[in-house]
């Protein structure tokens, strides 16, 4: 980790940054987040995380700790101080401290934490020529997956599971035997006819930030796209996988379950939209 | 709150009592709870809590912080330290701090966090006199309930939707119409056959240790009883309901979306059952 982190108005060491035991987003993960990429000092889709957070925090009715701007400032406040050119900053707001009772507290503060992060690279060569493998896994979580709280106990069993299997990441599947997402990312796919399909956005999954820029890519290349549920019969017969988040982009998936998919190559769909994603970014697009 | 708090090996003033912004607690709702009440100085039903605390570490596959048996010292220090006669001790445990990463953390320690609260009473006059009402919403919640975890966002969101209807707690139904529980109490009703009805423990329900302590007086007491899960227009045509919990015991339910049920009285069986649990917690039952 970076040496500083930001809580509730300070820049503290990491070691030292620490809510109270009765912070809402400790007893009743009651709290949102979001983790924003940088790269080449160049925040990813600020706009986009600090837009989807203000959707969170709605839904919640948590008030916003303060002017998104300054929420902005003391992003790259800490960016600066941890001299992070490649990485992350993670924030979360919880409703804030207040003694313990499952009803909303009228008086308390929301409470804002940020941490960075340095990433050494966003994938290994190994992931890019040869693709990342996924397992399927039952999607038990709540019916409120649109919303990004903190709540992902699930999400991390998943991709413990999935760690454990020597995969990358978790496909959720709903009761209906469609692909919700992966615990910590989109799941697309390119269907024999061409077509790029996602899942659109409701209630059963995180609507990505990078999901939503890559589907704007890809209308801007004139990829066919498709924005509806698919099963994971269709995964395994698709031209191309992947999975987006802001930390992995498009990473392509070439294994689910121990199957090949694509023939065990990331295809070409990804790779471009990759470096498209990439491209925009650094501001070289066009 | 009571003056001292504990958290992973120190006794604190309560309002220094904080953990780490990357405890797994924190940011993944990674951990599980008990609340334990105390009557008159006595733990109720304190092994059934230590038990059950056990099952869901061993569901997560989260280690004790210590031996159970040194937690136990550690609630009843903090019940000592803090004078309290009435009132309830909160235990948390989390899988520890690491370094965000939805995967399991292999060298994290357990977190430990206990804090105390004085109750001036458990029950208002007019709650046992009159009862109190409860409102119907759906279920939302992942599906593993049986596991005590603080993920309990969906209850929160449940409890503050009933204090806006002037209700004292929200039963969740699920999309079969079956009632599952209440936000932080068990759903209970005495059928017009007098038969005491509550749901079975499985993973749509956390098996309430003041459930199974009321099963077990109700046996003993000869009251017929059914393990089986209820429907809410069951409930509105019910000759007694209530609720349970630590902290309530067995509390009337009078009220159920505005509509009186059993007249709109505390029936007998529930008052019964609340008297046999307050002396059985007393020690002074037969």
């Amino acid at each position: 980790m970076a040496r500083w982190a930001y809580v509730n108005g300070r820049y503290l060491p990491h070691d030292r940054a620490a809510v109270h035991v009765e912070d809402r987003g400790f007893q009743f993960a009651d709290g949102v987040y979001e983790v924003v990429t940088i790269v080449e000092g160049r925040f990813a889709d600020l706009d986009g995380h600090m837009e989807r957070l203000g959707r969170s925090l709605g839904e919640l009715r948590i008030a916003w700790p303060m002017a998104p701007r300054s929420v902005e400032f003391i992003l790259r406040e800490l960016v600066r101080r941890n001299g992070i050119v490649n990485g992350s900053v993670y924030l979360q707001v919880t409703r804030g401290q207040a003694p313990r009772d499952f009803r909303f507290p009228e008086k308390a503060r929301p409470t804002l934490v940020v941490t960075a992060k340095r990433a050494a690279s966003f994938a290994t060569p190994a992931q890019l020529d040869q693709g990342v493998s996924v397992i399927s896994i039952p999607d038990i979580r709540w019916a409120r997956r649109d919303i990004k709280t903190v709540g992902l106990l699930a999400q991390s069993m998943g991709k413990q599971q999935a760690a454990e299997a020597g995969a990358f990441e978790a496909w959720m599947i709903d009761p209906d035997g469609t692909v919700t997402e992966g615990c910590s990312s989109n799941a697309w796919i390119v269907t024999p006819g061409g077509v790029l399909t996602t899942r659109p956005p409701s209630h059963s999954i995180l609507n990505g930030v990078t999901r939503l820029a890559l589907l704007r890519l890809a209308r801007e290349r004139g990829i066919p796209v498709e924005e509806r549920a698919f099963t994971l019969e269709e995964a395994l017969a698709a031209r191309e996988a992947f999975l987006s988040s802001a930390g992995t982009f498009a990473m392509p998936v070439t294994r689910i379950d121990g199957k090949p998919v694509a023939g065990g190559r990331p295809g070409p769909v990804t790779m471009a939209l990759r470096q498209a994603y990439l491209d925009s970014v650094a501001g070289t697009a066009q």
